[in-house]
């Protein structure tokens, strides 16, 4: 065992064989691939056994629930209570497989072409550096977050809680790059950012890229980010180049981001058009049916959730997290009889602004028994965090209080 | 080569060796070992060669110059621009070496003994984490960061101004384990900590032992922390539980506590008593000296900072950090011509808290030539960072905005 070998280089390295080893597993992963799906009793490991890939092979294992190569999650157990997710267990979802490892030879390199504008031209990362500087503490959540809670059992990845993380990017507005390509083009009306996953040849393009239109509005606060939490934006998480859309689901933060086009038009492609569409259950998506766009106020606990874990009666910290979705969070309340009754609970720790989750607490004095815990948030457009989940066909946006409701024994 | 072990068991195994190989160089590690200055025109490695040591071998090695086993500190231009310090950039500084690794073998098993209270008692951490949760982010930094700027060449470290960084601590407030204990006991007017170092037999206990006495205003914040930005606390950093006193240095805020006493006096510990003094130039601390505890405001700029690497003429952002010691920055001004005019700063990114420091930036437009950057920060309370040191014969608390400028070539 080499031990002095830092971890930047370790997830490069790490990440050289990765594309190739997948690739013999089965070529281009497609979007939502299934797994067995969780029982809402024990929202546990589903397949612990499964190796990390090798692109994410730095992330702490103990603290993953691997249910593919490219969908990765964090264990409930396993977010801390800093309100920060540390990197090494930020979920992993792709789309496709990612692109080689040799994309992160020189990230300061790397290319992204800006269309839709007055003075269209391609800028490299280290060109960005120039145009200012932001940074945006964001929840990162794949939008089937919490799919494995949905009865009907929608394809896709059963994620329960973990497909989501809080962490800081780090980049240049997407305003300051428009600027310096001498604004929009008349008449644009969304945003498209494009992936630089590589498309197999004799594969419909549109069939696999990975491409989101998001309305201009969306542009207010994004930025191209070249660095998450301190650290350069490793290729697991979309690095060289990442577009950031703070409060939209994962899917519209486009990795290796290789074309920013202001368009008149949604993308063709097939993630834009049919997937990621609000549709009923048993309905295909369609463009007639919403994207999934904006997230909406959620909470879940985290501690104590471990049903195999007897938690010692007396006092006990109840503790989670809340975001607010577009507006900040602003209250959250906790139930320890499945919602029959709810209390106040506090929030701990920095305001990380309104697009992070914060930590909350509340503390309770639980005699021997069985409780089943829940949190609802509200944020300060009053949006509360509904009891029910809003049922569709591919188990987007749960946000279900009573779902993410968990049970715990106390002796 | 291993890649799949995760980075916690790497830490944990890493760690195991790693007191036995150093005490084989030398046996305990005293205060401030002295290592070559490094210069002011070129203030980046003076030690890259060195290895890192066992128990911080998780460290990434790049950002990283290690000056001896218990003085590691970070690259200026590695800290990122996030806010937030990555734990494995994050500077060690020891007083002595830390104990076995075994000490991690089970966290939550890890005893407190609290005193100078009205019901004397130990605390597991297991105990600790049903008192109460809080999360503080805290400027973490060295008594002799920027020693290195001193002309009179004090002993120790010579740090530039990698032995800081900011971070998220989580734990339980002292004011929670306080009313468990059932309040403090009459007459008391500080909180002493003591470290769970190893003290060698034959060595009288307090030439060595790392005990340190703060004021009882100080523990208004303070937290006994047993994570640190979502991860459990390693060892390097003081795991499994480290006193946080947000604002004070971080000789202050002991590793591996095990004995949290309020006390009438301070500390017999020879750190107590006679180092960590703000004593003249050429003459020893003595108790009649001022303690190093509370840090002033501060801010320096990280990027760009690398004489090596000219800067390309054009628009520049210019960035770097800024903390306001006890009160929160308010304002950060920059200068490029070596302080003869000053342009004001704006911060980046989220707030996380009177104790953090921001990031903050400045965008100018440079021509070929060379330049002198500089920084100064103001804080809440109107106390400004000084364009002059204080000497005092260790080199403490150094927060000169001329001694941290940095020369740049634009090319």
């Amino acid at each position: 065992m080499k031990e002095n070998m830092n971890i930047s280089r370790r997830r490069l390295l790490a990440s050289a064989g990765g594309a190739v080893a997948w690739a013999s597993l089965g070529g281009v992963a497609m979007a939502d691939d299934t797994t067995t799906p969780a029982s809402k009793s024990n929202p546990g490991p589903v397949s612990a056994e499964k190796p990390l890939p090798d692109y994410a092979k730095w992330k702490n294992a103990d603290s993953m629930i691997v249910h593919s190569a490219n969908t990765i999650e964090t264990r409930r157990t396993a977010f801390g209570s800093s309100g920060i997710t540390p990197l090494d267990r930020l979920f992993v979802r792709n789309n496709v497989s990612p692109p080689a490892a040799s994309i992160m030879d020189n990230p300061g390199a790397w290319q992204v072409e800006v269309s839709g504008v007055v003075k269209p031209r391609s800028f490299t990362v280290d060109e960005l550096k120039t145009l200012g500087l932001a940074s945006v503490a964001v929840v990162m959540q794949c939008s089937g977050n919490g799919r494995g809670y949905f009865p009907h059992k929608p394809s896709g990845t059963q994620w329960t809680v973990g497909a989501a993380g809080c962490v800081v990017f780090t980049g240049v507005p997407v305003k300051a790059v428009l600027a310096a390509a001498g604004g929009m083009a008349k008449g644009m009306a969304y945003m498209t950012s494009t992936g630089g996953e590589t498309i197999p040849a004799g594969i419909d393009a549109k069939t696999v890229m990975v491409e989101r239109s998001v309305p201009l509005s969306a542009m207010e606060d994004a930025i191209l980010a070249w660095e998450v939490n301190g650290e350069p934006l490793p290729l697991a998480h979309g690095g060289p180049l990442r577009i950031i859309v703070p409060g939209y689901t994962g899917v519209n933060s486009i990795k290796y981001i290789k074309h920013l086009a202001f368009t008149k038009e949604q993308s063709p492609a097939n993630i834009q058009q049919n997937s990621y569409r609000f549709s009923p259950v048993g309905v295909k998506g369609t463009p007639a049916h919403d994207s999934i766009w904006e997230m909406p106020p959620k909470s879940w606990i985290n501690l104590p959730s471990d049903p195999k874990q007897p938690v010692k009666a007396g006092k006990v910290q109840i503790s989670g997290v809340a975001m607010g979705g577009m507006h900040a969070a602003k209250t959250v309340e906790v139930s320890i009889d499945g919602g029959k009754s709810w209390h106040a609970a506090k929030f701990v720790g920095p305001d990380l602004g309104k697009y992070a989750w914060r930590e909350f607490v509340f503390q309770a004095d639980l005699k021997p028994g069985t409780y089943e815990l829940a949190s609802r948030t509200t944020n300060t457009k009053g949006q509360k965090q509904p009891k029910e989940r809003l049922e569709n066909n591919r188990g987007y946006i749960n946000n279900s209080w009573l779902d993410h409701a968990v049970k715990i024994t106390v002796a």
